[in-house]
C-alpha cells in the first residue's frame, strides 16, 4: 500500500485540477496590481471583479478549456509576454506541459510561425521555473493518431479542385503539414485542438475559417454551450468586437447542425 | 490679486492647450531621429515633414482629439511602446490623465484585455515623470452619466432577438458590463468615448462595428468634417489599407444621415 | 588585368547571391534552437526541416524575392524581433540595405506608421554589425522614377469620385504622398514595391486591397507562379489562414489576366 500512496495522491491531484474552477492569480502578472491602479484603476478592479472571478467561473466551459482558449488567443494576437500568467495558470488548471507544447506547434501553422516563437521565451520561463525537462514534452514524431481516410479525401479534393490553379504547393502543404501530420500528432486530442484553432481564429476576427473549424470541433466533441462561452469568454480577451463578428458565423453553425 | 495670478495663469494654460494646434515633437519618442536616420532618412524626413508638420496641423481636428485618435490606434494595434511618446503630448494637447486612464480602461472591452494592460507599464512612466497621483485619476465606481432608458432597451432587444440563442452570456455581459456601466463612467465624454471606440474600429479593420459606432459617435456630437479627419489621420497611424477600408462604411454613414 | 579581378568577383558574387538558393542559418534568431527545443521540440524540426530547408528552397521564388516577402510579413504584423534574423538573411540573399531602408519607409505609408518606426532598432542593430553606413541607403528626396501620367490620372479620378465627398484630405495624400513621391522613389523597384506591398497586404488579411495590389505587382513584370510562391511561403509566416483568405482573390486576378 506504502507505494501506492502517491499514486492515489496524484490520481486525487488530476481529479481536482480539472473539475474544480480555477480562477487567475496575480503570479506571474506583466504588470502587479499596484502598477494597473497607478494608470487605471477601475481597469484593475474589473480584472478582478469581473474577468478574474466572474467570467473565469462561468459555469459550461472548464477552467482547462478557458487556459487552452485565453493561451491560444494571446498567441495568435502576438500578446506574448501575458504567457509568464497564463502558462503557468494553464498547468494549475490541468493542461499538461505536452499540451502546452502542442499549443504553440500547432498556432506556428495557423497563427503564424512568429507568433508561436515569440511564445518560447515567456513559456521557457515557466517551465524552468517548475523544473519541467524535455521527457515531459512531445516526441518530435510520435505515432499519429488514426486518420480518417475518406473524410481526408474529401476535404483534400474539394480545396484541390478550388485551389490546385492557384497554388498547387499550398494544396500540397495543406494536406501533408497539416490533416496528414500536425493534426495526427496525439498529444494534443483532436478536440482540444480545434478548441485551440477556433479560439485562434476568432481572436483575430479571421471569420471566414470558423464555420470549417467549428464544425470539426463540434464533431470532436465540443458543444454547443462550449462553443458559446468560448466565443464570451474571447470577448474579454479578444475584445468585443472579435466576439461579435463570430455570433453571427456561430449562429450559423449551429442552426444548420440542429436541422 | 496676488493669489488670483495662478490661477487665472492656468486658465489661460487651460485655454491654450484646448485650442492651438500642437504637434508631436521628439519627446518620449522610442528611437531617437539619429537612430531613424541610420535605418531609413527618408522615414525620419517624412515623419518631421508630414506626419507631425502636416497631418497633426491640419483644420478640421483639434490637438486633443487627434491625441485620443492616436492613443486608441496605438492601443489597439499593440503598440504600446509608442505611448511614451503620444501619451506625453495627449496630455501637452489638453487630454487629462483621468481621460488617459479612461481610454485604456474603455480599451481594454474593445480591444481585448492584454492590449490595455499592455499600455499600463509606458503610460505609468509617463505619469510617473510628470508626478500624476491617483487622485487625478478616475474613481473605481463614479456617480454614472444619466442613461437613455428606451434606446438603451431597443438596443439590447436587437441584439438579444439576434443573438440570445447563440450566446445568452455575451448578450447580458454587453448591457451589464458595456451600455450599463464603461459607457455611463463620467470621466470621458459619451462623444470622446465613441471618437475613441471609433478610431480603434478603424485602426484594426474592423468595419463590421464601424456603422453603429461612427452614428453614436456623430449623435453625441462628432461632426462629419471631423469624422473625416479621423480616418485621414489614422492612415498613418494606422496604415493606408485600414483608412481605405473605412471610406465606404463612412460614406454609407454620412449619405444617411444627410437625407 | 589585375586590377579588373576583383570586379569580376564582384560581378561574380552578384551572380551567386541572386540566383543560388540560400536558406535561413540560426544567424541572429531570436531564439535559440536550444530554447525552442525546451518548449516546443517538433517547433524547432520543423523550423529546419520544413520552413528552412524545404519552403526556402522551393523553385519559382528567389530567395531575394522569398526575403523580401518576409521582411514585409514580419513588419506588417508587427514581428519587428526577429528582423535581427531576417534583415541579415536579406542582404546574403542580395537585398541591397538600400532596398531594405526602402522597404521600411514604404510601410509606414502601408502598414502604420509605428509597425515602420519598430523595424528601427532590429535592422539597426544588423546594420550596425556589417558596417553599413548611411552612404548605402537612399537618398531623402532622389530624383523620381517616371510617372505613367495617364494612368495615375484614371487612378486619382476614379477614387475621387468614389471618396472626394467622404475625405478629399485622405484622397489628395494618396495622390501626392503615395503614387506622386512614394512609389516613384527609384531605390526599390516598382516590381519589389509592388511585392512588398501585396506580400503586406496578404500577412494582415487585407484581402480588399489585393486585386489592385497584385494586378499592379503581374504589370510590373511579378509573374503567376511567383504570386502563388509568394502566397505559400506565407502560409508559414502569417499563418494558413491569412493565406487560404488569399487564394480566391488571387484565383480572380489570375483568371481574368489569362483572359
Amino acid at each position: 500500500m506504502k507505494r501506492l500512496a502517491p499514486i492515489i495522491a496524484g490520481a486525487i491531484i488530476m481529479t481536482t485540477t480539472s473539475t474544480e474552477a480555477r480562477q487567475p492569480t496575480n503570479e506571474g502578472r506583466r504588470f502587479s496590481p499596484e502598477q494597473v491602479r497607478s494608470v487605471a484603476p477601475a481597469l484593475e478592479q474589473y480584472t478582478q471583479d469581473r474577468l478574474y472571478s466572474d467570467v473565469w467561473n462561468r459555469p459550461g466551459l472548464s477552467s482547462r478549456d478557458r487556459s487552452l482558449v485565453t493561451l491560444a488567443a494571446l498567441i495568435a494576437r502576438g500578446e506574448a509576454p501575458e504567457l509568464t500568467q497564463y502558462a503557468d495558470l494553464a498547468i494549475e488548471s490541468g493542461v499538461t506541459p505536452a499540451e502546452i507544447s502542442e499549443v504553440i506547434t500547432h498556432l506556428a501553422y495557423y497563427s503564424g510561425w512568429g507568433k508561436a516563437m515569440a511564445a518560447v521565451g515567456p513559456v521557457g520561463e515557466v517551465f524552468a521555473k517548475r523544473g519541467i525537462e524535455a521527457d515531459q514534452l512531445p516526441a518530435i514524431r510520435p505515432d499519429p493518431l488514426p486518420l480518417d481516410e475518406k473524410a481526408e479525401a474529401q476535404r483534400a479534393a474539394r480545396v484541390g479542385e478550388q485551389f490546385n490553379t492557384v497554388a498547387p504547393g499550398l494544396v500540397q502543404y495543406t494536406t501533408d503539414y497539416l490533416f496528414r501530420d500536425l493534426w495526427l500528432r496525439p498529444d494534443l486530442k483532436p478536440r482540444d485542438r480545434s478548441l485551440v484553432t477556433v479560439a485562434a481564429l476568432i481572436s483575430v476576427g479571421q471569420v471566414e475559417q470558423i464555420t470549417y473549424h467549428l464544425n470539426r470541433a463540434m464533431d470532436s466533441g465540443l458543444t454547443e454551450e462550449q462553443a458559446s462561452e468560448v466565443i464570451t469568454h474571447l470577448a474579454f480577451y479578444a475584445g468585443w468586437p472579435n466576439a461579435m463578428s463570430a455570433l453571427p458565423v456561430a449562429k450559423g453553425v449551429f442552426e444548420k447542425r440542429r436541422n
